[in-house]
């Protein structure tokens, strides 16, 4: 007797998505063969006795005798998967695979996908603390904002291991990698750029923080959501909201959207709604566009040519395809190798000048990122990172690897 | 700056265990490409996003398109590593990375160590139940007794996955499989048998209890731990070891390990101690004596074949090693590949059964049980195991594969 027998769907099994991901897209591989009781006895017991024991004297030697220095628990509750929402732990399990396929493929990072079965702050905060010590680092992934901040801030302050939720900051690093370049291009400073942001969640906060970290002025960056201009004497503001809304809009501009565009240079778009061309009209002309909603992104290129000169989306299929794995692979792979204690803003912009980098010297409208298969771009990241982590004093190794710093963007 | 430059202790680096464990003994490898951008639209976005959503709609969709089917967790707080005790979860790691390693030789298991940071009955229990849809099994190891009880208790009641602490159940069925063929050789039955079990910590409670489930008479059971024989009138027992007191030693009988041994055809150590020979002494002569402590045995072998006629230990350099190796790859290949719910007393004995089988054609007293790298082991108790599933209606999955049964032992 069984309680059910199962068949594949024949739908599905005939779909190559589905095809492809049949047994998920990853597995476990020795490193050391146990073929004779000789290799038991060195690498089970009796032999491995001796290296816990010099591990529970020692702590630190774990980075060196076990794989945890090399691995990265990619944690989410399952909370704001892609655009779907929140489909909870178990739906999220193929993105997160598919993060971890990334991970090893572009940064030689082990990555452990863990899909949690808990919304509770208080618990997956304390869920992730015990897991630290069998891991290198902590990639939160696809938590709903404004849980996600908490989340990140408070496993931040607990752990001595690099925490770095993806939705926020690979994000940002990108953009601000982007938008380093289009203003290159454009002969445009940071100082001097009027930002809107349209979209205040976990993408939408970091983007403002690190722009404002990497020279864009807070009194010339507006942020909106889905019900206008953040601004501090609204009061309906989360406290990552609030917090926005000290750094940002120092004139206190209030109204929606087509208000925001008024006299803005940029457009960034993670909201994943619609912005129309009447509200577009608004942006002063020759200025940067990036829709990086997925799959509909908030202005179609086509459109958006009409009001910007530089344009980026989400997609692989227009050019300037912003996406988060052209910066985490190599933000682990350099947090790694520095055994890192933190993933600070330094080592933030570091990588996104490193991925802006990559194609300076080949710098177009169409090609203001590199592509996200460019295998140029993980490397390179990785060394910036660990140089800054260092330069941080974050670093708990020196690399010698580590290549010196390339010319100041 | 950093906080310490780190360098190899120069000692540790020319030792051959540590060399064969610099940087871990295993990795991540991806069972799919992500080279073009026709890979990474089918993979990841935004094809992964049709996957996700169907799991949405029938979670059990996640056994087929993700690798959590295939994918336990060997999971640890580190209080019970070995013979080593309480080392903490950092140390315990490289256990559980051969663990890991040994899933996957001999079970094709893709095992994830995950040594946790608490110690918590609670907080652990809240925490793998938290971890369950990420995982297909759960592997409870080196957790201390008698919390380790509770927990497995707890979690298998919480999960419908199976859940199983080996340092009980391996080491439990693996006896039952040697004790099995001992008993053969010596032509005696099981219901006649004196049992002395020396230790009655996880691994001496599930002996006792798989014993007695597989036909030995609990009347003629006696546990003894470290204050001497486990019986109803003690009044400093836990709540296992007044479970034991209700299931053995019927008679009451009280007194150390000498006392317990007079009248007795079998001692099975698990407690680490060193049983003299004058308790030896008042054994049956022409019985059976494992002395499972490692790695210094209750009783030598040559000590042992003094007093009994089959002798076992948990040795490699010794005849007739009892091994957890033989159980958790195939006991967890047959209880993934059933999707079973659980794991039964059904499954346990089938792989003892298994165990036994593959060596009943060539049984001697030095091979009671087959090497610990017999590659006929985990796959003749893989398919026990399946099918004990299915018996006790356990199984979500008929497996086709599954061969008909083996003649009874």
């Amino acid at each position: 007797m069984s309680f059910f027998s199962f068949e594949l769907d024949p739908a599905l099994a005939a779909d190559p998505v589905f095809d492809l991901h049949r047994h998920g897209k990853m597995a476990i591989a020795p490193t050391v063969s146990l073929a004779s009781r000789d290799d038991l006895s060195l690498a089970y017991t009796p032999g491995v006795a001796r290296v816990c024991e010099a591990i529970a004297a020692d702590p630190a030697l774990a980075a060196d005798y076990t794989w945890t220095a090399n691995t990265v628990a990619v944690v989410t509750d399952g909370t704001a998967v892609l655009g779907l929402g929140d489909i909870g732990p178990r739906a999220a399990m193929p993105v997160m695979e598919g993060k971890a396929v990334l991970f090893k493929q572009f940064g030689g990072v082990d990555a452990v996908p863990i899909c949690l079965d808990t919304t509770d702050v208080d618990e997956l905060v304390a869920i992730v603390t015990a897991l630290a010590p069998s891991f290198g680092g902590i990639n939160l992934e696809d938590i709903s904002a404004p849980r996600c901040f908490e989340i990140e801030r408070r496993l931040d302050e607990a752990l001595d291991i690099p925490v770095f939720h993806d939705d926020q900051h690979g994000t940002a690093v990108v953009v601000l990698a982007a938008l380093r370049n289009a203003t290159r291009l454009l002969d445009r400073r940071f100082a001097d750029l009027r930002v809107v942001i349209s979209g205040a969640g976990a993408a939408g906060v970091a983007i403002a923080k690190v722009l404002i970290a990497a020279g864009v002025n807070g009194a010339n960056v507006i942020v909106c959501d889905s019900r206008g201009i953040v601004h501090a004497e609204r009061g309906d503001l989360n406290p990552a909201k609030a917090e926005l809304a000290a750094l940002t809009n120092y004139s206190g501009r209030s109204g929606g959207i087509a208000e925001a565009l008024i006299g803005a240079d940029v457009l960034i778009g993670v909201s994943g709604g619609t912005i129309g061309e009447d509200a577009l009209a608004g942006m002063n002309r020759g200025g940067i566009i990036f829709g990086l909603a997925n799959p509909t992104p908030e202005v179609l290129p086509v459109v958006a040519h009409k009001y910007a000169s530089v344009v980026a989306t989400g997609r692989s299929d227009f050019p300037n395809q912003i996406n988060n794995v052209l910066a985490f692979p190599g933000i682990f792979r350099g947090a790694l190798d520095a055994r890192a204690t933190t993933v600070t803003e330094g080592m933030k912009v570091a990588a996104a000048e490193a991925i802006a980098e990559v194609v300076a010297d080949d710098l177009r409208p169409e090609a203001i990122v590199p592509s996200p298969l460019d295998p140029r771009v993980a490397p390179a990241v990785a060394a910036a990172v660990a140089r800054a982590a260092e330069r941080d004093g974050v670093a708990r190794r020196i690399t010698a690897s580590v290549e010196p710093a390339a010319a100041p963007v």
